[in-house]
């Protein structure tokens, strides 16, 4: 359903915060009318000073409606957009669907014109000052239609184009469950484990390396934003909690019992479970293969290394700096297409590279 | 107590797989005389072979003996090695200490010269063909001293710098919990996460961000080394599990009855528990600034923008590639030092990169 063209008519964006303003400017930058609304009206004005559009007035009658509010507010403003535009489009950019739209149907919305959308792309600023035409580019934007006319539907499918990003559909209730699995619980488990160093020794801390530095990165997400999140999206982020939870405390269990078959049996599981993500570097042998190389300890090397395998013609796909104590270990992983490693292998020994085997 | 000093007298290395074979390739290196034992002569052929030393003889009698095999046979080794040779040190790699030592101790070893270690460096592969010399450069090497006299704690030290390595002591116990901490029982919780979406919908993995990918990298790693690792350490990485276990189903119960306090809570403690690893991505406020550039689709871009930081003077500590479906989206973020972010960003801007603010 995804289609090629681009949006005409006129846009409202509903909450000119970090999201709403950087969908207004990739509306503008592909020549979109763009009218601008928010409860904060200091928003608006640094909206429109950054070209975003203008401010919506008495006689503008939008052909599509976004909301860009907070998950909390996202379902009242939509049945409120759907009443005082009752030909527009509305949807909205909330990172919850299923409880979101039955709320704003629930609270009036016309269901054939209440399209989800949700642009899986943001940043850890917030704020229209943030905002970016190109925070779209090449980014998902899950569409779920719901009960929606197919014209209603195809208007949110060209918004997503124009502000370059690439729709995919899908039920709301599914959506939900899928971010639960890949982005909420994995919040939660990331700053549960990092939540664990905080009572720990200094000494003890000193130590990690680059395994608990991965696992914890996205404990540093901004808390309010999340917060909000997951609480919207509750009970299924609850469900894969428990589900987490269940699995470390029978492997607790196995480990006080020495039961080695079953620790083994839940690592399998994790190797397996793991190859199913796409382009991750952990399944470097399905989608990339991996160059180590050990750099020396003078400036410039990381450049002469990229340099020398752009002179191959051969595009990195992904980097990995490995680090010690904090400081960069001079060891650096290279993933490049299968077929491109040996290639690569040539080219940076042909330069004196410390490649390892 | 860490000496710069060099090691003089023999090495025995019991067990040339990866680790073993490597100790004794950074000895050679340094030109240490090396001894080479395993229960598999193939192995010490190819370490030989590799000019990692040579065949024990008989007439040998070593000053330092390292025991290099899996943790369930390290016990059993070091006793007989401290019988065997009834003057030398006597040491381990093993990445769990206290349960090892002790049972060593049981089995007749001479706490006068037995010594713990733990390198903290290891790659994906084994066995004694994908040893390197340089794999303990710059790695933490952790030192247990136990009731050793401190010549013989001396002696390891030695043999750690030697290797390249970076030495600290630690009190066994300590050392275990640690490492259950900041190594073990993430292994656990990454294979836990990654094991949810065995099941999972392909349409629900394929959405998959780059926050999944950190937290289920290591899930990808070897199964029968861990298992190996987890038993040994069995009791105090339960007592982790436990934990993060408990917090997960608070979580999940907060989630459900809506306690947003609670829930917030939750995250602030993952936020400030993971501001205390040293040199991690996410602390860039405290240890690195960070540039994020959204690289033009052509191909060298990655090369130009490191001979841009290069030519500049600046060092990039770490590099980020973003990746959507699976592809790199182009957006690239730079770590470096605080201070040179401002540089950085102008050196680009300079030569037309689109940098973000």
């Amino acid at each position: 359903m995804t289609s090629g063209a681009r949006l005409t008519g006129s846009v409202l964006v509903i909450g000119t915060g970090l999201l709403g303003t950087s969908l207004a400017l990739a509306l503008r930058r592909a020549g979109v009318e763009v009218l601008l609304e928010d409860a904060n009206p200091e928003h608006v004005a640094i909206a429109v000073d950054r070209g975003a559009g203008v401010a919506l007035s008495d006689a503008d009658v939008p052909d599509v409606v976004v909301v860009a509010c907070p998950p909390r507010l996202a379902a009242h403003v939509m049945a409120e957009a759907s009443r005082r535009f009752p030909h527009a489009t509305v949807t909205d950019v909330t990172s919850v669907k299923q409880p979101v739209l039955s709320d704003a149907l629930a609270q009036g919305a016309d269901p054939q014109r209440l399209v989800g959308g949700h642009p899986m792309a943001g940043r850890e600023v917030s704020g229209p000052v943030g905002a970016r035409a190109d925070l779209f580019d090449d980014r998902l934007w899950i569409v779920t239609p719901g009960a929606a006319d197919t014209d209603h539907v195809m208007q949110v499918h060209r918004l997503v184009t124009t502000c370059g990003g690439y729709a995919v559909e899908m039920d709301a209730t599914d959506h939900d469950l899928a971010v639960a699995l890949v982005s909420h619980a994995p919040q939660v488990i990331s700053s549960a484990l990092a939540a664990q160093l905080l009572e720990a020794d200094e000494a003890h801390v000193r130590i990690a390396g680059q395994g608990l530095r991965d696992m914890t990165r996205i404990a540093a997400s901004n808390v309010t934003m999340w917060s909000d999140i997951l609480e919207v999206n509750g009970s299924p982020v609850a469900d894969v909690l428990d589900h987490v939870a269940t699995s470390l405390r029978e492997t607790a269990d196995a480990l006080r019992e020495r039961q080695g078959a079953d620790i083994s049996d839940a690592l399998s599981a994790g190797v397996a479970g793991q190859l199913r993500i796409p382009g991750k570097h952990g399944a470097a042998a399905e989608r990339y293969a991996e160059v180590t190389v050990q750099l020396a300890d003078r400036s410039g090397e990381l450049a002469r290394m990229f340099v020398a395998a752009a002179d191959a013609g051969i595009n990195v796909e992904d980097v990995r700096i490995e680090h010690v104590l904090g400081r960069p270990s001079g060891l650096v992983s290279l993933f490049v297409l299968p077929g491109s490693d040996v290639a690569l292998s040539a080219a940076l020994l042909a330069r004196d590279f410390d490649v390892r085997d």
